[in-house]
């Protein structure tokens, strides 16, 4: 695993003073604390603001929010006007996920919505085609760098067949909090897990220690000990804790899987 | 004013038994019983089953559910999930209005989450250049016969700029349950009403006393007489509703104008 200063090295433009990736991490530990962000794609969406407070009150530690545009994704869920509805009933981090085809359209709707995390597609930004693992394209970075002008924290998303090299060049230039890779194809809740995908947090975990990485997809009990092996810190998980029985427990099973990763280093 | 017995004649292909624009009305009346549909577009998005029981319990007929997705307009809301997860929690009739670029994509995610009326916009199906007063549009009346066939209502949307004319057609093969005159442009509620869009409600009730007319868009207790004299019987209201002080009061209000001019046949 590359040490924060092999990462600082890295980082070609030797900007680093507001990149979380570049923080130092506490001695013992490889990665960031693990965040628990239970996807409201599994819950109630006609109660929302109870969902939200029950599941923050178990133990979450932020809300995925899926924004579908039936266009991205074949599936329509929830925009703007409804992230701003729950922000009158809950302070809890709003961690945005926009699987929508132009995301640059919707970074204030969102800012003012109250969304803390606005993660975009890479492929809904610039073809894969014209990207690379050395240098930025313009148009992610320039709305890397809005998403944090409008005030919120920047993610890049990752469907399973995107390469994690691709988002190498916007976290080196300190412009990303967060890479969110998904191990299922994005559009529904439910799918099942795609262990090949996960393996791509490994390379970003050796390389950025102190990076949010997220998984997102048929994660649970079952497939979280693969996703803290990788290296992710941030955990999204829907039917697995709003399915769930005692949606507590599941919360916690899956930070102490993360947490136990973390004291070990044990990225594969 | 046409009578039904005209109405009937002018159904040029005969079919007219399921076709609500041809049912008999009751002596004395003009158009259907007034039915007053408040738009959740304006409701707390976080507490949808709440308010969709408060403004039921208070005297809504039908709820108005706005579909957008950030294509067909630029304002992205929510879709089928939502409707699904609200239908749990009420026996509402759920009228939905699609403001999206595909609407024949979502007919059965919108049949299976519980929709009662699929309403779609004749602009988002075919160009308006292609349609015309006097032959049926194929793509349309495919989706209106769709829409049945998944048992649901079916309804034509109108953009202010789009002439009523163009409807006819599949109201006269009675392939329609509603036509939706918009009195603003659509995307966004609390906008201004626009009264020359609200004439064109004339010719559509004069032709078909039996159809469903209904308007939305900037409607509430200074505008319904304009909306009631011009012949519509279903009444969408956001802000006006779920913004007033006394909700059900301004339900009473919009039902009494509509039922009065009803009553003294006051199509202008």
């Amino acid at each position: 695993m590359a040490s924060v200063t092999e990462s600082l090295a890295a980082n070609g433009n030797g900007a680093c003073a507001a990149a979380a990736p570049l923080d130092a991490l506490p001695a013992g530990r490889d990665r960031p604390a693990a965040l628990i962000s239970p996807s409201i794609l599994s819950a109630d969406f006609a109660t929302l603001a109870d969902e939200c407070k029950r599941i923050v009150d178990l133990g979450a530690d932020w809300l995925h929010i899926d924004v579908m545009d039936g266009h991205f994704v074949p599936n329509l869920t929830l925009g703007a006007p409804v992230v701003a509805c729950l922000r009158k009933h809950s302070k809890a981090f709003f961690d945005c996920h926009l699987m929508v085809s132009d995301p640059a359209a919707w970074v204030q709707d969102f800012a003012k919505a109250g969304a803390d995390m606005f993660t975009f597609h890479l492929e809904a930004v610039a073809d894969v085609a014209d990207l690379s693992a050395s240098s930025a394209h313009p148009a992610v970075a320039d709305l890397a760098k809005a998403v944090r002008a409008a005030g919120m924290q920047a993610g890049v998303a990752l469907k399973p067949s995107t390469p994690a090299e691709l988002v190498f060049p916007y976290i080196e230039a300190g412009l990303l909090d967060l890479v969110l890779v998904l191990t299922v194809n994005p559009g529904f809740g439910g799918q099942k897990f795609m262990e090949d995908a996960v393996s791509k947090c490994a390379p970003l975990r050796a390389k950025f220690p102190g990076l949010h990485i997220e998984v997102d997809g048929g994660v649970g009990p079952s497939t979280i000990d693969a996703v803290a092996a990788a290296g992710a810190n941030v955990i999204v998980a829907g039917s697995a804790v709003f399915g769930a029985e005692r949606p507590g427990e599941v919360i916690a099973t899956l930070r102490s899987s993360v947490e136990r990763a973390a004291a070990v280093g044990a990225v594969q």
